[in-house]
């Protein structure tokens, strides 16, 4: 199981606030899908190449705390680290940060399963196991 | 072809606004889309139907002018009709109004072509022809 | 305590789906907030009237499980009541259905406070108390 | 008057796309605003400050061609320039490009006029019109 801490960085796009000129709630499960994403990518595994050998990734459960807002153009980080994996699903958590803030203004979980072109749950592909140390 | 004006009603999200109240203009595509989808539901042609049968509907041109702005909460009515058509486009043209209000807040146009799940041009579906009063 | 259910309708948009067909799960964020603000209209409060009064209900908290997948046109029912309240948060569960079908596809739950103008908590206002049941 | 090409660098994210695996028309003016935001950010215009300022750029005019798609997880390039610019008004073209490929996947122009948090009209703050050229 990879333990290591990916921090992603995006800045907020002036589209993602919304009238009280805040990052609107739903906005964060896509920064964190980013995170994870590229914590893969870093990792040598691209989600074209899996998702091309037939296995998708579908979120099963999501949980985020908001402590505070973020607003249109900060800087953001995105901490983020797989906390768990089985042969089918990998769980993260995640702390997300405005740049140069201690405190986090969002912290989430996400469980992830996965799944075949046909939506029913198949075994991960080897190359995602053999990332999240589980053999 | 089909001049009837069909006219759309939504309730603006509240996640539609933006940090100066207002609907952020990259949304009104998403508004246009939905009217001309539900013109053709009324016209009885689904659009689930037609991408099970392979045929999709790409925007290939897209116009908007804003003129005045439109707020969370706001009720709008999106007045949608097809313009012109051939056997592989259809053009639409729309003004979206806050109820109420008689002024526009957006006018704008569409040009859609029909492509096959390859996304090469395909003639349009016979039904969506004889409906557009191609024959 | 209202434990009233509002079951709230949508109709899926076409940029809702995602590339394997299915509603994205940040969007379902979107629903539920649509839904609770549509129960609260029900009940003769306007978010606009109470926003302009300068309060703000910000969500603290958000849980969602993803049992099954929702596709582009679907229409889809969203369950929502209040579960507790007091004088600066409300609790609202959720189940999100496609039209038809027994099992919930989402189910999810939220906790929202209440903000003044500068983010800071502040008492629901009367007529919000007064129709979640707080006196 | 500024004609110097900026390129912006994104990679789709896997929310952005739709059904068909493609980007949905209507994220596209969310990158547009992404790549003028970052153009004036690199002349040394933070949009915050201006609005803290006071002055909000609003569009008044968006026309977009697509002439290919482009896919989820794509490094994608958008060449963004100002090509006109008066006391309240400024205009770019951009074209966006999957990275490697020659042709533009799509091509458009805006038109952006100043308001004060009044949403009335007002002029350009004299840092913008010194960058783009109008004195």
């Amino acid at each position: 199981m990879d333990t290591d801490v990916y921090v992603h960085r995006i800045r907020v796009r002036p589209s993602e606030s919304d009238r009280m000129g805040v990052v609107h709630h739903s906005r964060y499960a896509v920064y964190l899908e980013e995170a994870r994403t590229e914590l893969l990518r870093r990792a040598g595994l691209s989600y074209r190449q899996i998702e091309n050998a037939g296995a998708f990734l579908v979120v099963t459960d999501l949980v985020m705390k908001f402590a505070r807002p973020v607003r249109a153009f900060d800087e953001v980080e995105i901490e983020c680290r797989i906390t768990s994996a089985s042969y089918v699903t990998i769980s993260h958590e995640y702390a997300v940060r405005v740049a140069g803030q201690a405190g986090p203004a969002v912290t989430a979980s996400t469980r992830l399963a996965c799944v075949g072109a046909d939506g029913r749950p198949r075994r991960l592909p080897d190359e995602i196991l053999s990332v999240v140390g589980v053999t």
